[in-house]
C-alpha cells in the first residue's frame, strides 16, 4: 500500500459566475465546469450572481447594526460586523460557501479588462476585513478564512489572443488580471492558478465550443494538482516589513514590472 | 494682440464619484475638486453614484426594445440600442454628460486594487458599444464620443505609498490602474493623465487633509494643460494591424511589461 497516495476525499468547489444571459458562453462554460467537476467526484456549489440578483454596492445595509446617523467607515464597519457575526444575510451566506470550499472558480466575461461590476461587488462585499484579510488575519494573510484554498479565473475574452500577448496592444492578460490574481487571491492567502481564457468569445462558432470546453476540462482536472502561480510570500523575507518593497537583487537580472513578484 | 493665446472659454468637467458615505475622504475630495474647478472658471457637473442609487449590473433593462425571449448578446444589444437612441434613461443621461464634458474625473477609493463595483457598473453600462468604441467609432477610437477628452483618476488608497511603488508588494499603482488608464481611457480615445493618489487614506489625520487637497488642487489646475500619459497610438504604425501586437524593436532596450505601451 502506497501511504503517499494523494488524498482522495472529494474536494469542494465554489463556482461564482456572472453573466446576465443564461444562454451565454459564460453560462455554458459554468455548466460544463459543474458537470466535469462532479464527474470527477467533487462537490460543487454555484453562486450565479445575476440569478441571485446580487447587490453590487457596499453600503450601510451590509451592516445591520450600523447606527444610521454614524459615519460609515467601510473597513471598520466590515471588521466589527464580521467579528460580531452581524453581516447582512446575503454576505454571510457567501462567506459560508467560501469556508466550505477547497477551491473557488470565478467564471466571467472580460468587460473593460476586468470583472463585470456584479462580480466586483461580490468581491467588495464578501471578502470583508476580518474575514479575508486584516489584523485578525495575520500576514502573510494565509491564516485567514481563505488561506490555502485554490483559485482559478475562467474568463471569456471577446478579442483575439494576440492583442493580449506579451506585446499585445491591450497588455498581457496576466498583467491585466494582476489586481485579481495577486490583489485578491494572493492578498487573501489563496493559491492562484494560471487563468483559463477563451479568446474570440464574441463570435465563437458553435463547433469551436467543444474544443474550448475540452481545454477548460483539462484545467479543471488539474484544479487540485497544478502548480499555482509562484508569487513571493510576504513573510518570506523578500519584502521589507515596514515599506513592503521587494528587497534589491532578488530578481533575475532584467526582470521588471509585475514579474518582480514571481519567485 | 497675441492671436496665439490659449483658448479661454470655460471648460466643462464631469466628476464621477463613488463612496457610500457623504462624510468620507472621497466625498471631501470631490467637493474640493468642484470648488477648485469652478473657482478657475470651469463648469462642473457631478455624478454621485451612491446618491443616484446607480444600478451597477448590465442587464436587459438597459435595452428597453430588447425582446424578452431573445438571447441577450451584450455588445450587439448595446450597439443596436445606441444607434437607435433607445438606451435606458439613466445610461442616456450619463452619455449626455460625457458628450458635454471636456474632461472627466473619476473620484474613488481603491477597493481590491480597482474601482468600487458601482463605478465599474457605470463604466460597464455607460461606455456602450457604438458610443465609446466599436466599428462606428473608427480606430484609434479617438473619433468616438469620448475622443480627445481628458481623463483623470483621483484615488484614495488605504495603504502606504511604498507598497505601491516600483518594487512595492502590491505592484506599482500605474500597473494596477492600467486596465482603467489604458483599457478604458486609451481604448476610448481619451487622454489619460497620471493618476492622482492620496495614500494612507484609511486613517488620514485631519491636519493632513489640507496638504492632500492642495496637492490635488495643483493637479486640477493642470487638468487642461498637463501632458497626458504618452501611450502609443494604435493607428501610428507601432502595432500590427491584424494581430495588434507591438512591432519588435520600437522600445528602448530593456523595457518590458506594460511600459512597452509608452512612447
Amino acid at each position: 500500500m502506497n501511504t503517499h497516495a494523494p488524498q482522495q476525499r472529494p474536494q469542494r468547489v465554489l463556482i461564482v459566475t456572472a453573466h446576465p444571459e443564461p444562454r451565454s458562453l459564460t453560462a455554458a462554460l459554468a455548466d460544463f465546469a459543474v458537470d466535469r467537476l462532479r464527474a470527477a467526484g467533487h462537490e460543487v456549489r454555484v453562486s450565479d450572481l445575476y440569478a441571485m440578483k446580487w447587490h453590487a454596492a457596499i453600503d450601510a445595509d451590509d451592516f445591520p447594526d450600523h447606527p444610521a446617523d454614524t459615519r460609515l467607515e467601510v473597513l471598520a464597519a466590515q471588521g466589527g460586523a464580521t467579528r460580531a457575526g452581524r453581516l447582512a444575510a446575503d454576505l454571510a451566506e457567501e462567506q459560508e460557501k467560501l469556508r466550505w470550499a477547497d477551491a473557488v472558480v470565478l467564471q466571467f466575461p472580460l468587460w473593460w479588462f476586468s470583472v463585470p461590476a456584479v462580480l466586483k461587488g461580490w468581491i467588495d462585499r464578501v471578502l470583508t476585513f476580518g474575514f479575508a484579510h486584516g489584523p485578525d488575519v495575520p500576514p502573510p494573510y494565509s491564516e485567514g478564512a481563505l488561506g490555502g484554498k485554490r483559485a482559478l479565473l475562467a474568463v471569456s475574452v471577446g478579442a483575439r489572443e494576440s492583442a493580449f500577448s506579451d506585446r499585445g496592444a491591450h497588455g498581457p492578460l496576466a498583467d491585466l488580471l494582476f489586481p485579481l490574481q495577486h490583489g485578491v487571491f494572493w492578498f487573501t492567502g489563496m493559491a492562484a492558478l494560471e487563468p483559463f481564457a477563451v479568446y474570440g468569445s464574441a463570435s465563437l462558432p458553435e463547433e469551436e465550443f467543444a474544443a474550448a470546453a475540452e481545454a477548460y476540462g483539462r484545467r479543471l482536472d488539474g484544479l487540485f494538482t497544478e502548480q499555482p502561480v509562484p508569487f513571493r510570500r510576504l513573510d518570506g523575507g523578500d519584502y521589507g516589513r515596514t515599506d513592503m518593497r521587494l528587497r534589491e537583487g532578488l530578481e533575475r537580472p532584467g526582470t521588471t514590472g509585475l514579474g518582480l513578484h514571481l519567485r
